[in-house]
């Protein structure tokens, strides 16, 4: 693991740094309280299609999940987001619009990938005393729970996710990747027995709502709910990053947090 | 319009009454401010099955909406149920076997009678001064939304409405009630224009998940939002409590109250 960058602003230490795996190089981002040590919870953010790990929402959710609870967070750049591009990825325009062409979409190989990445990254970030093996929490919504579902799914000590914005795709999905896709989730969502938060638009224009309810019904959990909102696909409303602040310090910090 | 009682606890002003409509005793509560003027906006409160208008979270939320808001809040007994019936309608258990029991389903007449009522109720109290004619909200779960359903689609002074744990029952259903309620909300349903907070169990046991997301779908408004929690039917988190007051107090005034 190496250090990329730091700096300290009203009691929250942020990060950058890089690590390998499995022959990639992992480009990540860690936000911990300026001072003392854990463990304490460690919050996972996977970012949207489009966007990187220091995406504005991202940074205010880890940011808040520091101040407030004296939590971890962290975020890796997504498959052929962010760092992981020779261009640094800061363009949404031109990243969203390569994926839409198709010349990047999803990768079949890319879920586990990010999984591995995901827990390389957590392994190095918990083996720093001011983080340490407290549990886990996940938050991603679209791409963020393309990639959060399978993660999830696999890492029991994931004790609390919050997921949505990304479904199911139908069965009569005829295009390869959404076939593809919906094989995984149906094979993912049965196993996530933890916490979930989803968060779902009436109106979402990439992913329709029918697919997002398919998801939530096909997650094992026994405390799963659903906030459904007008509005399009990125017009979710930020109470909902309210909400799911709470929702996460719910779970990890039973008795309060710090 | 007869007041049958009166009291005064921290800061809001309690009181009890009956008014005639069509030949029927309408029984109520209203919660005000304790000193003060309207106009204000005055929140309508219908109360579930087996309970009556002063319900222990039908008077809680009226004196938060009081107490935070210096809105107005009224109850009154659905047919059938509190101070209609000889006995008072306190005793949940008892009102509550004879619904299931079918000897007092929902009569065919009641849903309009009801709005009847509630018309009469808000004539009465916009004419006290310390309620005035500000807009209207409403809030009723269950047997309040059965209930809500057709008094929020005819009556466009409501400007806010939080419904849930009722819904649509499907075409195939075949008792004879269920036929009629499923026509009766997909003629009223698709009439409410309003914003609207719809709340629904995944676990219910009484109304299937399938009706309430298909009240949801049916409702017109273009803002509508659901929130989907897990349990059982009567067991909806305090939380959505909050936010329902929020989501009123957010439409009704939206420079933020008194």
């Amino acid at each position: 693991m190496r250090w990329t960058s730091e700096i300290s602003e009203r009691g929250v230490r942020d990060r950058g740094f890089t690590l390998e795996c499995e022959g990639r190089t992992v480009p990540g981002a860690v936000w911990t309280p300026a001072e003392g040590a854990g463990p304490r919870p460690l919050v996972l953010l996977g970012h949207g299609g489009g966007l990187h790990k220091r995406a504005d929402y991202i940074v205010a959710l880890a940011r808040r999940l520091v101040r407030h609870h004296g939590f971890a967070a962290a975020a890796i750049d997504g498959p052929d987001h962010g760092d992981r591009r020779p261009d640094g990825g800061l363009d949404f325009e031109k990243v969203w619009a390569e994926r839409l062409s198709r010349r990047a979409a999803p990768r079949p190989e890319a879920a586990g990938e990010l999984t591995a990445d995901w827990l390389a990254t957590v392994a190095a970030l918990q083996a720093l005393p001011e983080v340490g093996g407290g549990p886990l929490g996940y938050w991603g919504l679209s791409m963020g729970t393309l990639y959060g579902v399978p993660l999830v799914a696999s890492e029991p000590r994931v004790e609390v996710a919050v997921l949505g914005l990304m479904g199911i795709p139908p069965e009569d999905a005829d295009e390869a990747w959404l076939v593809q896709l919906r094989a995984q989730m149906l094979g993912d969502a049965p196993k996530i027995a933890c916490p979930v938060f989803l968060i779902a638009q009436a109106d979402d224009e990439l992913v329709p709502l029918e697919n997002v309810l398919r998801l939530f019904a096909a997650i094992a959990s026994r405390d799963k709910r659903l906030h459904l909102n007008p509005g399009l696909h990125s017009a979710f409303p930020a109470e909902e990053i309210d909400y799911s602040e709470a929702f996460l310090a719910k779970h990890l910090a039973p008795a309060g947090g710090k």
